[in-house]
C-alpha cells in the first residue's frame, strides 16, 4: 500500500489519538494494538477514560483539521507510524512516535544517518570539528541528524547542508529557536528536512527536548557527542541512543576543559573514541539495518478493567516511576491487566506512562 | 637473610654475569636457574660459549670491581635480583632485570607506585596536569615513577618531590640527561630515588630507552600517559605496562591536538580514561600485590647441547624474531633443548634473546 492509500480517516484518527491528553507514545501503541486501528481506539476512548474516573480530553476533529491545514499550508507532511512512508528508524523505537511532521526532503529520513550533537556554548574548535566531521560523513553518504541548537548542532547541520541533514525540533515546525538559526532553518527546510513530533508552530517547552533527543538518536545509526559538560542534554541523547541500541561515540578532550567532561565520561562508560569520520564509519560499517522492535511487553485482554483494580493500581502509584511488573506483584493481578489499567488511568489523566513499562502518578 | 648476608661473591658474580656480552635478562634468568647461582653460571660460561662457536667476552673481575667502586663512591647501591632487598615489583617481571643501581631512598622501590609519563615536548597545560596529578597521587600515599625526560616526566617528578618519586634513567647513575634536568636530578637523588639498569656514568643509547620504560612500568601498579603523539615512546611504556599486567590509563585530549593522538588511541585500545587522581585510585584500589612471575617456560636439561643442534637452530634464525616453539617444531627437538641452544648461541654473541621466548640473529 502506498502512502496515498493510507486512508485519510485513519490518518485523521491517528492525529486525534496521538494528541489526546493522557495518550503518549506508550498508550498510543497499546491502544492501536488492542483495537486494531487508531479510529477504533479513538472510539473506545471515552468509555475507557470514564471508567478510569474522568472524561477524556480528546483532540477534537476541529483541532485535528486545523493542525493538518496549518502544517500542510507550511508545506509540511504528517507521517503516521502505521503508514508505509513512516521512517523505519523511528518505527522500530520502543515506543515509536505516533506521528511526526516533516518539512522538506522526507526521503532523507529513510537514508543511513548519524547524529552529531553537543554543547550549545561550544568552543570555536568544537564547532569546527563538528562542521568538518559532518561534511566528511556526508561525503561518505550519510545523512547528519541534529537538534538545530546553537553551537555544535548548528555547526553539524552547516557542514552537512550540501549532502543532507535532518533537524529535529523540540517545538513544532515553524517554531524557530534560537532566533539566530533562522537562516539555517530555512536552508535545511529547502535542502534538508525539518522534523517535529509536536503540532506545527507549537512553542518548545522544557519537556519537549528529551522527546526531541529521542528522535535524533532514533533516526541515527550512531550518535557522536562533540563537547558536552557533565549534565549536558547531549548526554541524554547519548543515553537514549544506547537504550535504542545505537552506537555512541564521543570526541575526547582535555580534563582541563569543562566542555570535555561529558564526552570523557561517556568514553569512560564505554562510548567509542571519535577523532574523525573514520571512527564513525568503522563503528557503523557492520550495521545493515535497525533492530526489530521488541514484541509488546504485555498482552491486553479484551475485557474492561474492573473498577476496583483501577483503584488498587492507582493507590500504589506515586510520582516516582514504578515498573508494571512490580505493580502486578503487589496487586496480585496479571501484568497485562495491570498495564491495561494503567493505560486507562492515563487516558483519565491520572497516570503517566513512561517508556520501559514504567508508570507514575500524573 | 638480610641484604648484608647476600654473599659478596655472589653479588660480584651477578654483576659479572649480567654485564657479559650476550647475557641479557633472558639468558641471565635461565643460566642462574640452570646452575643454581650466578657464580656457578659464570664458571660454566666459557665452555658453553666456546661450544656455541666463540669465546665469551665476559665482564672481567677488574671491570666489575671498577663498576662497584664507582657506583658506591657516588653513593649508589647495587641490587641483584636474587637478593632480599630487590624490589618485588621488578623481581616478578618476565624476565626481571638481573641488577639495578639505586641512588637515594631505595625504600621507595618497595612502596605502591604509579608511573606518570608523556611527551617531552609537552604543552604547558599537559605539564600542569602531570604535576598536579603526581602531587595528588603522592598525597594519597603513592610513589610516582617516571623517566626524568623533558616535559611531562619532569613535571611529574616535580609534583611528587615532597611525597616520593623514582626516576628511572636510560643511561647509568650520574648520566644526567637532558642537562636542564640536572637540578631536578639532584633533588630526586636527595629526596627520592634514581634507578638505572646500566653501569654508573654509562651514556644512554637509543636501545636503552625501551629497557628504561620497561622498568618504569614494572615498578608501577599503573601507568598514566599524559600527552603523547602517535609513535611516542610513552606508548611503548604503556604497551609494556599492559604486557606486565599493569593498569594503563591515558589522559584524553582534543582530536585537534596532535599531542592527544597517542592518548586517545590508547583509550580506543582499552586504556582507562584519566581525568584526575580519582581515576587512578579507582583503577588500582583492588590491586593488593603483583602477579607472581610465570614459571620458567622451558625446562633445561643438564646435558650440553649437541653441536649439530646448535648449528641447525642457528641456520633457522634470521634478524626477524621467531618463537622458540616454532624453532623446536622445525628442528624436531624438545623446546627446552632448543632454548638451551639459543642461550648458548647468545653467549657466543651469535643470537639475541628477546622477552616472550623470541630469538633472532644478533
Amino acid at each position: 500500500m502506498s502512502q496515498d492509500d493510507f486512508a485519510f480517516a485513519e490518518r485523521f484518527a491517528c492525529l486525534r489519538l496521538a494528541r489526546t491528553d493522557g495518550v503518549g507514545p506508550v498508550a498510543f501503541q497499546h491502544l492501536v494494538g488492542r483495537y486494531g486501528t487508531a479510529a477504533k481506539a479513538l472510539a473506545a476512548l471515552p468509555e475507557l477514560a470514564r471508567r478510569a474516573g474522568r472524561a477524556p480530553v480528546t483532540y477534537t476533529p476541529e483541532q485535528a483539521y486545523a493542525e493538518l491545514t496549518e502544517g500542510e499550508l507550511m508545506g509540511a507532511t504528517l507521517l503516521c507510524v502505521a503508514e508505509p512512508g513512516f521512517p523505519e528508524a523511528l518505527r522500530v523505537l520502543d515506543p515509536p512516535p505516533p506521528v511526526i511532521w516533516a518539512l522538506g526532503d522526507a526521503a532523507l529520513l529513510h537514508r543511513r544517518a548519524v547524529a552529531v550533537v553537543g554543547a550549545r556554548v561550544a568552543s570555536a574548535a568544537g564547532c569546527r570539528f563538528a562542521r568538518g566531521l559532518a561534511g566528511e560523513l556526508g561525503a561518505a553518504g550519510l545523512v547528519i541528524a541534529s537538534g538545530l541548537a546553537r553551537g555544535v548542532d548548528a555547526a553539524a547541520h552547516e557542514g552537512a547542508l550540501p549532502t543532507g541533514t535532518v533537524a529535529v525540533l523540540g517545538g513544532g515546525i515553524g517554531d524557530v529557536y534560537p532566533p539566530e538559526n533562522a537562516g539555517l532553518y530555512r536552508q535545511i527546510a529547502e535542502r534538508g528536512c525539518i522534523v517535529s513530533e509536536s503540532a506545527p508552530r507549537r512553542k518548545a517547552q522544557a519537556k519537549d527536548f528529551p522527546r526531541r533527543n529521542r528522535l535524533i538518536s532514533g533516526l541515527s545509526l550512531a550518535v557522536v557527542v562533540v563537547e558536552a559538560e557533565l549534565k549536558s542534554g547531549s548526554l541524554i541523547t547519548a543515553r537514549m541512543a544506547a537504550e535504542q541500541g545505537r552506537e555512541v561515540l564521543a570526541v575526547p578532550g582535555s580534563p582541563l576543559d569543562p566542555r570535555a567532561r561529558g564526552c570523557n565520561d561517556l568514553i569512560r562508560q564505554g562510548a567509542a573514541v571519535c577523532e574523525g569520520a573514520d571512527d564513525v564509519l568503522r563503528a557503523i560499517e557492520a550495521i545493515r539495518g535497525f533492530r526489530a522492535p521488541p514484541p509488546p511487553a504485555y498482552v491486553l485482554g479484551d475485557e474492561a478493567t474492573p473498577p476496583e483494580l483501577l483503584e488498587r493500581v492507582f493507590d500504589l502509584l506515586s510520582p516516582t516511576p514504578v515498573h508494571v511488573d512490580e505493580l502486578a506483584r503487589q496487586v496480585g493481578a496479571p501484568p497485562g491487566a495491570v498495564f491495561a489499567a494503567l493505560v486507562e488511568l492515563s487516558l483519565a489523566g491520572r497516570v503517566e506512562l513512561a517508556p520501559e513499562s514504567m508508570a507514575m502518578r500524573a
